[in-house]
């Protein structure tokens, strides 16, 4: 029992030593482990690091300006206030900032005159009715506050307003102070306030700004973008055309552009976000004040729409290889059923060799069935790029951009959309606040030929679109 | 002149009268507006107004007791802790409200503690060393930290806790007070902070919980709903089969269920808020603690490719109507084109009458084209269907649902599925604790037949597939 004992606390301590030996090698595998997840993180938006620096910058400025020079009644109640908005204000892009400054600001002013008014009226019923008033009135604003947070409306613009509004009311009404201490107070948080909001605002405009209107602006282009390379890159795929050099069209060892589209299925909620900040934003690069960002929405919906057709065209490409078997095995015994109708069809007015047709009534069972799926969705995506390109052209009427050229000739039918971009272009290189102009250039080219496998394509010839 | 000033001072008072005469009819319309959107934005969720009366009991509540009962030096600079806790972290749902306390109140202690050491080691360094070894430290971690906040899983789950922690070391670094009068004023703050979460976790719970947990499962079986309705409602629509009253078929008026599936489309943040908060709540109802939340995630992924694929089904439908009609004219070129290819293939090996042909190639042609293509996509939907059942059987085996079968027959050749739905249900409807079962039921019946106007389809009888 003893060396059982023995044993056990050998086998303990063994244990022990075994963890604290590998402990290192833990640690250093998990340091290696976030080191690999911070890099990827920052190399994926290096504005991440710049936006972390600044909001570093901005907090130590602020706490030491109230550190080193505390005002009133010293740094605990009033210098809290500034670090408070900066830590809360301080958000990635300029629109969101000032957002949230502007919410900030406008419902500490609102709610500090309410809560002062309704704070002199409760004082007027005496020590017992005092209470039950407040009470009132901190129930029902903050019931109803709370309750116009579902608006869809507040929610997306005035939602940290609101915030602020029922906090700042609850804490003036039940201050216990007279009017004249609240607003010495009120006088005194608001400047600090303003100290901290200020400070946000200017170093998220000045220092290497993020503006929600431009991200907008790239995220709607670059979705484009990734469509065109889908279909750029599917005809080269699907059709197994190769070494055009002329059109740019080299075989590509690279398939990822062909999933890229996928992202552009999940980037609504984003869109939203970046559209309802972009609306705070003063006018900055090639975009003004009131851009209609809501316009980049519709766009961003039709480009989804197109999105999910390109899925469905993918969908169904895989599914020629991934079909179950006994599905496959279903189609073409219908397949053969109806060759067989067809057959007897003939059979009764015609008297000629069966042999001879069966090798062709296969071939074109099998393959206009393909062709004309395939056709089919490609018909629904050019339906979806003619909807995106009337969208674009609203915009650039609404944004009164110049040069927006609109020719959209659908005289052929078209298989291949080549490439797709929507890029501002500024006004002779400088800033200086003149219009600019929206480019769109989607170049269809017919890659569907009878040499290329598919005897039923009608020979189109390239084309353009511009818009 | 004089005339012509005072035709203007009358016609200005006259604009005036006419908007003060107008302003109550304005206000009415205005106000009329407001309380529909009101109604509209309560009727859609009830529970929106029980949440702003409990939010404003709570702060009542809080309110009331901290004015009545001051604690140590007053109101002003304690119970604002009780009042500001209550209204940043009372949230819809049990899971928010939990995940804002736990964040808020782990930040506190974490920033609190290190505030105290940091302050600690740059006092030793005198007055002059002082403010930068606090100001260092200060950018150090508010910039860490706000870059932490770019990390997805630190995103979804610790985003307010980083906040609070930022704020809190900040507030207790440069305080400029003794670690003692720190430690104090801590557990001042920590206790109000603690007393306001609680009275919000206890309401929150106890009073008309909304659980995020139940309404991810909710969502997500009603998404799979809104799916079986469409093609239930589909078969319906493009088959035009009513009447047949065994199968509970009725021909409908109202197509809204035709549209039904769309907002399936854009639930996927929802999703991912709810699964995110629900990993927060305690077990409730049929659902235990540590549900596995994350696989409706999964089968929510799976739903939307679902609905992808209907809406290029609903699309591609929709087409054969809307078309535009060069397009019809050149498909139809093309048709023919290939008609007189196959024509002139025959009319080498045989010399029967052409007329006679001509109308079965027609039919031929345009009615295998409809059929295959609608054929192709609902194949693919119904391989979306498998693996969505697939995926459903892993979260009730991750679950440990009881009565859960798999049955898939895919012996038929599948055109529509008539109906959908998950349920948990409790066992022996007693919600003591029990384990519960999830009864999916998708019913799929045929309604192409060649009686029905597809004389290419197979004949097919009903199956149901439960699982």
């Amino acid at each position: 029992m003893e060396i059982d004992q023995k044993n056990q606390e050998k086998t303990g301590s063994t244990h022990v030593y075994d963890w604290v030996k590998t402990l290192p090698c833990k640690i250093k595998t998990k340091a290696l482990e976030i080191a690999k997840k911070t890099k990827k993180v920052g190399k994926d938006d290096p504005r991440r690091i710049i936006h972390s620096l600044k909001v570093g910058f901005a907090l130590t400025l602020v706490s030491l300006f109230y550190y080193v020079r505390p005002l009133y009644n010293g740094f605990g109640s009033l210098g809290m206030w500034a670090v408070f908005t900066v830590v809360v204000v301080f958000e990635f892009s300029v629109g969101a900032t000032l957002c949230k400054s502007m919410n900030r600001g406008f419902a500490t002013m609102l709610a500090g005159a309410l809560g002062v008014g309704v704070q002199e009226l409760a004082s007027l019923l005496g020590d017992k009715g005092e209470p039950i008033v407040l009470g009132f009135f901190v129930f029902i604003l903050a019931a109803t506050s709370t309750f116009s947070r579902f608006f869809p409306h507040i929610k997306a613009r005035y939602d940290y307003g609101v915030l602020i509004f029922i906090l700042t009311f609850s804490l003036v009404s039940i201050s216990g102070y007279r009017a004249d201490k609240i607003i010495e107070l009120a006088h005194q948080r608001l400047s600090t306030i303003l100290l901290g909001g200020a400070i946000c605002i200017i170093i998220s405009i000045f220092v290497c700004p993020v503006w929600a209107g431009q991200d907008l602006h790239n995220l709607v282009a670059s979705n484009l973008e990734k469509l065109a390379s889908f279909l750029e890159g599917f005809g080269g795929e699907y059709f197994e055309v190769y070494g055009d050099e002329d059109s740019g069209m080299v075989p590509k060892e690279d398939k990822s552009f062909l999933l890229g589209y996928k992202t552009v299925l999940n980037t609504k909620a984003n869109e939203e976000t970046l559209a309802n900040f972009a609306w705070w934003e003063p006018g900055h690069g090639s975009f003004q004040f009131r851009h209609p960002w809501k316009q980049y929405l519709k766009i961003g919906v039709l480009i989804r729409k197109c999105a999910y057709q390109i899925d469905a065209l993918s969908a169904y490409i895989n599914s020629n290889i991934q079909t179950p078997t006994e599905f496959k095995i279903k189609i073409q015994k219908t397949m053969h059923e109806n060759e067989l109708r067809i057959r007897q069809g003939f059979e009764r007015t015609s008297h000629g060799n069966q042999n001879d047709d069966k090798p062709f009534f296969h071939f074109y069972t099998y393959r206009e069935l393909q062709t004309i799926t395939v056709a089919s969705i490609l018909m629904d995506i050019i339906k979806s790029i003619e909807e995106i390109s009337d969208s674009i052209h609203e915009l650039s009427h609404q944004a009164h951009f110049k040069n927006v050229e609109k020719k959209l000739s659908l005289e052929k039918l078209p298989q291949l959309l080549h490439r797709g971009s929507v890029k501002p272009v500024s006004d002779g290189g400088g800033g200086g606040g003149g219009g600019d102009h929206v480019i769109i250039e989607v170049h269809e080219k017919s890659l569907d030929s009878p040499e290329n496998g598919n005897p039923h394509a009608p020979n189109t010839s390239s084309r353009d679109v511009v818009l």
